[in-house]
């Protein structure tokens, strides 16, 4: 290892300049990581790439047979691969399990994420109240209401807003102009993108004489530990208890999640998806961009849902469901689009001629 | 009542610990909403709960006989009802026709709002043509635009930026990072959740010579009273004209409505849905989650949208409209999808059946 | 012209007061702008209008035949019409081959972009190596990082976030509460509405031992010349190379833009589309709003898709291509949408009774 990652000087989240960069060599790596080497253990690498844009300081991966043309003329100093693809190259490799997350591995051992810069900025405004525990870096412009509590390591980015009594656990990274509202609590090691927004009210709302009348929000938002949360994202508070994120799941860009939804550890959400109030999602659960879940539905664990589907019912059995409209040329969807519009009306002539043909067919000589 | 509630003295929106907590008596609440008191009038609540989370000083409500089974078995020390469902417990109750707005209305009196803290804070940059009414908290960070206008007793949270001409009505509430672009309304009472962009450019754009051309947005965003918006909606303003969101909308989070588009009074629309633009909305709608209206329609009063529909045609007659498509398991989807796609031919091979079994039945002899 | 726009003295995106407004004769616009005047050249507007609400001193246009009754009846000052439309009214009149991109044009004259007021606010955090060009307009509470770079002309809106190393070109214009992550590079004259999120990571993880392993995001977001994006939409940063969104691109609000994705040349999309990881989508493509892309496809040049539509496999052809549910009466729906579930059947069921009928047929004496 050519030497510890420097510390950056300034607010934020910085980049860190290629010359600066950890570089390894496989055997390092496989110290480290785990694996078998096959080649030369001495060949060192600086940077991750994919096969197609390799160069010979870099370490690629191959995760997919699809990929195996790619693997043939890549120019990556390293790659690292399956045992099934461990004989399809020469290049110098390490061959594990399950070479996509060991990428992620090797990767995030030479990117790591850049440390905190313990202080507070001079801009940020800290009630006296908070609590603020060692090495936490919080940025220009940043808020931390009355009783919050910051936990050790954590990064409070450039305009983030953390509500009174809101709680954030260790080593968390708020990027900027992230907002948490009042009493929200977040475990450990979450991530929250900009923009996004923890604890806003769900929509709650009577209908009394013509009007709506708002129903107080007075739950919380719980996050457990190892939770990220991508740009835009937003999370309603409770209606009376508590809306609760558990360990390890990971949510995407633009996700809605409705008031006293619970979403079970280790499941993953595309992009764009809306979580209605109430629903209650497994564990292990990967739910596809743009789908959506009805309100007080359960979904079991291990259920996966295709991006645009719209889910109704609640799913006890793991397995995967779907109900996206198949596309098509705009001129042959137009057609088949109106014979939707009556299909209940097919199927009753298509009941109609079984009829008559089975009267035909009994009345035949 | 045990006393009034303590005016915090922090930057932001905060609750209050439960010591300071405001209490009633039953009577005290039927005195101040209305209702009948069965079983014993002076049984104190502090807060508000489900039935099934319930404890001896709270009360809970019963809004839907789903839920009977749970008024049997709820520890609340309190319950509302209405006269239907009156003689199932004997717990202390409050009977009354609306029991959810009832609720909501409890809820309210036991967790009143946190009023402002007048005041602007030492880092809000607040144009010295702006006017600021009385009763006014301006957040830290926050930024109000030359000869905007913030009436009395608003919030105007951390981070939030009030454009130039901007105007905010009374007792309204900007939570944290909400942005209003210049020249647009507000009327009272309105509540803005964090993320909210009014009054940014709609997407008007002129092809001209294979390059698209900008098309300037020189409406506004005009927003009556009563109206609240879910955290990172999107409301833009008009291309010539303005926008407008009637008095009592009610907008998810997540929403987007596009320039000209007109809202009416008491609309309700859930999260993730998109209104193009120039759509004008009735009154009384309710639109669902993720649902689409398309660009210059028309949607009468009391029309009720389904979750994922998209509306493709003006609607005058009020009723409930859907379009989502059903859901299941992936391997049955495939093979109905696979159909949908020749779903015209098919309707074609029935009409060929209807015809040459006709024609077999007139053959008979 | 009535003179110069009058430069404002305020942070952020100021409207002129209508006093200052500048104001042409159709005489002076079409030197400008071409086109032939037909009617009295000497009529001055200081406004553009709506056929419908336009007033003396205002000129309006005529883009879609659709609207004729409406130039019978407007009382604007002048007209923007096409040849075919120009003998259908005798109101002073511009006539051009393109009236919505003409009109585009004089709004931009009518109502020219406020230009920057040069200088950093009292309150803006600006890292001391961060190169900020001439005429640079940066807003109360801004926070650009360290060897940042603002080209000439730019505004960084109040609230803004420019990362570290992130490069934005000239002439831009970030309205407030705007984040670019580090290291992302916009062109010049490119437009980013609030809330807009550049270069947060994509949605990489890996699962490892049953549980998500976050896979590094190192790549960054580049973006071309004369880009606008609208609020809230969210694009990011690639896994190993680039997010890339190309000259001319206008992106509509809340659209999610995955991780490796490019957008070709002068494509617009509709609000609340999402881009699926590492799609590529050609140039001069029209997206409609709500639809989907999945991951990894390839569209090519000129296709349109619409509204709600999820495309699963690429594209080749330039074409219209669509896939929405038609919606109905929620009634109507509810039994097509559960015949839908059946349709495979159905099928089976139209194939066996052309079967049986074929074998009457053949039977029949």
């Amino acid at each position: 290892m050519s030497g510890a990652p420097e510390a950056s000087g300034v607010p934020g989240f910085p980049a860190m300049a290629p010359d600066e960069r950890t570089s390894y060599t496989l055997r390092e790596i496989a110290e480290r990581l785990g694996g078998e080497i096959s080649g030369n253990p001495e060949v060192r690498v600086r940077q991750v790439a994919t096969l197609e844009n390799a160069t010979g300081d870099t370490i690629s991966f191959l995760a997919n047979d699809r990929y195996l043309a790619q693997l043939k003329s890549t120019r990556a100093g390293a790659v690292i691969v399956s045992r099934t693809a461990h004989e399809a190259t020469e290049i110098p490799r390490i061959v594990c399990t399950n070479p996509y997350a060991y990428f992620a591995r090797v990767s995030a051992l030479l990117n790591p994420e850049p440390a905190p810069q313990p202080g507070v900025h001079d801009t940020a405004v800290v009630d006296r109240t908070a609590t603020v525990e060692a090495g936490v870096e919080i940025g220009p412009h940043a808020v931390v209401g009355r009783n919050a509590s910051i936990g050790a390591q954590s990064i409070i980015g450039a305009g983030c807003y953390v509500g009174e009594d809101a709680v954030i656990g260790r080593s968390a990274r708020l990027y900027p102009n992230v907002t948490v509202y009042h009493g929200c609590v977040l475990g450990d090691r979450v991530i929250l993108h900009s923009g996004v927004v923890v604890g806003a009210d769900g929509f709650g709302i009577a209908m009394e004489d013509e009007r709506w009348r708002k129903v107080p929000q007075i739950g919380r938002v719980v996050i457990g530990d190892d939770v990220e949360v991508g740009a835009n994202t937003t999370i309603d508070r409770g209606t009376l208890e508590d809306t609760v994120i558990e360990d390890g799941v990971k949510l995407d860009n633009q996700i809605q999640v409705g008031h006293n939804v619970r979403i079970g550890a280790h499941t993953a959400i595309a992009a764009c998806a809306g979580i209605a109030g109430s629903a209650k999602i497994g564990r292990h659960c990967r739910i596809g961009g743009a789908s959506g879940i009805a309100g007080h539905l359960t979904i079991g664990d291990n259920v996966e849902i295709s991006a645009h589907t719209l889910i109704t019912k609640s799913i006890e059995r793991a397995g995967a469901y779907a109900g996206a409209y198949p596309f098509g040329a705009q001129s042959e969807w137009r057609k088949n689009a109106a014979q939707l519009r009556h299909l209940n009306e097919l199927a009753e002539r298509v009941r109609e001629l079984e009829k008559t043909l089975a009267r035909l067919e009994r009345s035949k000589p």
